[in-house]
């Protein structure tokens, strides 16, 4: 008992949700004591409000290399994905999916649904072994696309937030660009921790989420290429250009505004650092247990995040009936 | 110059947004700084963030006399009115929707769309001339729709947040109960302002929002009564029991829950308070400026909300080129 109680707890679960950092959470702060505007009148307070959600847009547009009016801010992840993919096949037409098995939900539900209400096709690419997407698989499936002129859109994660493996995306974005078709990637799991330039490598649609990179639960954003002619998934008021309406949690974007400021600053320095973690892990792992199984790409750093480890524990013989 | 500077500042637009009280904010701050989990990770860092959740839940049911389980937490009042309505079409079939002229865009703009995407028949009940719902005309349409058994919605809010008239909820409640109608109600403008007892006024779905009773923004709830038959207007993960999908503001959700609670401690005394300034500011306008025109039922307690005062002032007759 007294060995439980002395423990030192480690949160481990960083891909679930991170801590929000002391300068975000000050920042949130003073939103939410001075700034009790609604972005939407038209008296000073509520354009002091707007004026903080519009910097908090430019902010984040230049940390992606992107033009703010591409940027829709939503409540978090999830509706950035259902969005996208709501209105790619509600308003663009798309009648083809091709996705993998080994989606987050986000993307799997959605997907089910417009299957369901729109008899949208969908085409899962193969997954290898290690649990990446076969990309000649991707480049079959785009081509049988093509030739029956399905208006085809491609949702493909970028860092698998179960086993941290990564999509070689700009192989992707250039399948799609060649095939015609419309890419969208959930990069819930790399903004804030890889650097991301979205003019380098042309995805169409992305979703983000700000829990995950140290900022608040419950925003995030749907970046959206310019001119794509998608429309809402929630109607009502003109907020963000008519592409998301509700009062806006100012202090929610504040929040991830700072966030991702910092995680994009600080970047290289706690890369290093977590790297240097993931390393003395798998080295710790494997001396201690050595019948531990790496799962994924885990060791092989040019494949897979470093904010992730996934392993297998054996299971000890005492424990074994258990299973 | 100097008047304008010596000017001290009244904020006078409570029903575009209300300021966050002071012990929400430092019940969201606790939040954010000490339950860093994701409720949906099932640690115990996880299981103490569901745990608040279920327990803002539980608060906020017993105010308004509902089960726990008939609450769905959203990002706010606009998505709650779009995830009921959205969902009375295209899961119970309902192609009919009686709604009014006069409500909010959250209401309009999605009826308009389930018009555009389901071919649902809209029809506006008559609003009088004090910018009031015409009950009678509302029960012609419900006898309309029962003669033709379609499969009919009414969604009227229940205070007019420009005008600030109420709704005889009751009377409109029987009716639809008589005519087999659902009944959605925008009840933005009155929880957390009046006594909102959902069994003795058994409305079927209701939309709220927190930041209109000194709760955060980004944050709302729906109410879906029991057993309804509604699906997500977000898919992904099971949070809230299936019915919405995405990691919840925790923070967001405890602050509402204790806006609420306060909101409704404080209810008798606040509404004495605000009763007093708007019966003081209606004198004041009428002795100072007896050109005054108050519009809607201002002038009327029983049919107007304590909380809303909407009134033309004159031009001055210097200023009336300007127009």
């Amino acid at each position: 008992m007294y060995q439980i109680e002395s423990m030192k707890s480690v949160y481990f679960d960083n891909a679930a949700t991170t801590s929000i950092r002391p300068e975000v959470l000050e920042a949130m702060v003073e939103v939410m004591r001075n700034i009790p505007g609604n972005p939407s009148s038209t008296h000073a307070y509520g354009r002091k409000a707007k004026g903080l959600i519009e910097n908090a847009r430019k902010t984040i547009a230049k940390l992606l290399n992107v033009s703010a009016g591409e940027l829709v801010f939503t409540s978090g992840g999830t509706e950035a994905d259902n969005l996208i993919i709501n209105s790619v096949v509600r308003d663009l037409g798309v009648r083809h999916i091709i996705t993998s098995p080994i989606e987050h939900h986000a993307v799997v539900h959605v997907v089910e649904e417009m299957q369901k209400e729109y008899d949208v096709k969908v085409s899962h690419v193969k997954i290898n072994p290690c649990g990446s997407v076969d990309v000649e698989n991707l480049e079959e499936l785009l081509h049988e696309s093509t030739e029956k002129t399905e208006k085809t859109l491609v949702s493909l994660m970028h860092i698998n937030n179960e086993i941290g493996n990564m999509l070689d995306i700009d192989a992707v974005c250039a399948l799609c660009k060649e095939h015609d078709a419309l890419f969208h990637s959930d990069m819930v799991q790399s903004i804030g921790h890889f650097e991301v330039d979205l003019k380098a490598t042309p995805v169409d649609f992305v979703a983000a989420s700000a829990h995950k990179f140290h900022g608040p639960k419950g925003v995030g954003f749907a970046y959206i290429r310019k001119n794509s002619g998608l429309r809402p998934l929630i109607f009502g008021g003109g907020q963000e250009r008519g592409s998301r309406a509700g009062t806006e949690a100012v202090h929610n974007i504040v929040g991830m505004e700072k966030a991702l400021q910092i995680s994009c600053e600080k970047m290289e320095e706690e890369r290093a650092k977590i790297e240097g973690l993931k390393t003395y892990f798998i080295e710790k792992l494997r001396t201690e247990i050595p019948e531990v199984k790496l799962n994924g790409n885990c060791a092989d750093a040019s494949k897979s995040t470093y904010t992730l480890i996934n392993a297998c524990l054996p299971i000890p013989p005492d424990k074994a009936l258990m299973t």
